[in-house]
């Protein structure tokens, strides 16, 4: 049976974690809002009994599963996307965690004042705030990454082991996001993270993801997203 | 051999919650930071082949593991702090992100422009940000914990099926935060969410917790910490 993706329609948002996983792996799945409309994500909220706090949440059969990294927990292993070696397993899920972190802040930017307010009502604000992003936060997280990879015993083509991981494709999907959001500020990085760029390189390039990004199903970045870009917010050169 | 916590000294923050998990089953443990100082966590972050992006991280024999959640889902397993069914043991695991997220939106409150900044640089934008927290988040997340409890097939007593897990610990200790940093609201809210109280009382009352709270390892709420009170952001009565 196929996976049901429930996510809001529009953008790629964090239902996109979810997506690629399941395009890397060719798994079927049915992206159903797309299909029924927003609504329909009230409306199985109230019926199941793991209800989501926020969309994405995936169906499988029985199985009603929310956030994306306990999604992803679950489809690691479900696609083989994972570690089977459950300390292995820990540290993408780690990674994972981390990366929810970085798309988080990479959203509090425009909205530091609230998710509920325009971002017009908040931009000497977010000013403020993407300045910390790019000057303090942006380079933390990518060395941290960097250094993930460059320490990883299997070699830097991966996070985890020697394999396509669900961490890969996530960090994949933070790049792609930052580099829409704030194209002066990743060109000026230059090749300060030459392992970072290689590993997205080489998910934008696998066979799967490629078809999948040329797809009508992947949809462009926009300013509904979670990355948007505000070139006020991107800094001077 | 005893489990080692590393986080920050002088804040209960984000290392309370591994606390918690790790004082209701009486695990041996040692507080490394508050022995050592706080030097010990960029040390031993440079020596390990997983190293946090940021504290705490947990230390047990081989396997070190970061992340609140991740930790929280590998002590689960070995402290018998959660299901052992894997769709039980999956939400467990979705409500502590959720958790998480709730978190991070009670420290956001006092930093809207970045952690990196003064609050007292930030306090008319904390103001505006506290209002919505306030007004549509903490009901919203209550809502929702209100709404899992009740519907919990197994009663009210736990979130997740009829035992103590670490969901239930952390849910008491964001209520405990909150009650801490915004006391008009959460008295404000009287009776509204008769089952979150209750699992909260429950979990203030059990044998090891409850040792453990009138214990000095227990700190008391600061302004360094991640729930802050500040009164001019708790709104009016």
């Amino acid at each position: 049976m196929a996976y049901e993706l429930y996510y809001w329609t529009g953008i790629q948002g964090r239902g996109e974690y979810i997506r690629l996983a399941l395009e890397a792996a060719g798994a079927p799945y049915r992206d159903v809002a797309r299909e029924d409309g927003d609504g329909v994500i009230a409306r199985v909220s109230k019926e199941v009994a793991t209800p989501s706090f926020a969309p994405p949440f995936l169906r499988d059969g029985d199985v009603v599963v929310g956030q994306v990294a306990a999604i992803l927990l679950y489809l690691g292993d479900k696609l083989d996307l994972a570690p089977k070696a459950s300390r292995q397993k820990l540290w993408t899920h780690q990674i994972q965690l981390t990366i929810a972190d970085f798309v988080l802040e990479g959203h509090d930017v425009h909205h530091p004042i609230g998710a509920g307010e325009y971002y017009e009502n908040q931009k000497p604000e977010s000013q403020r705030r993407a300045r910390e992003f790019r000057e303090e936060r942006v380079p933390k997280f990518l060395d941290w990454f960097e250094g993930i990879l460059t320490r990883n015993p299997e070699g830097p083509a991966h996070l985890v082991g020697d394999r396509l991981s669900y961490a890969d494709l996530s960090l994949f999907q933070v790049m792609d996001g930052l580099t829409y959001a704030f194209p002066k500020l990743m060109s000026g990085l230059g090749e300060r993270y030459p392992s970072v760029r290689a590993l997205c390189s080489a998910v934008a390039e696998h066979p799967k993801i490629g078809a999948y990004l040329a797809s009508k199903r992947r949809l462009p970045g926009n300013e509904h997203d979670l990355f948007r870009h505000y070139p006020e917010l991107d800094g001077r050169r």
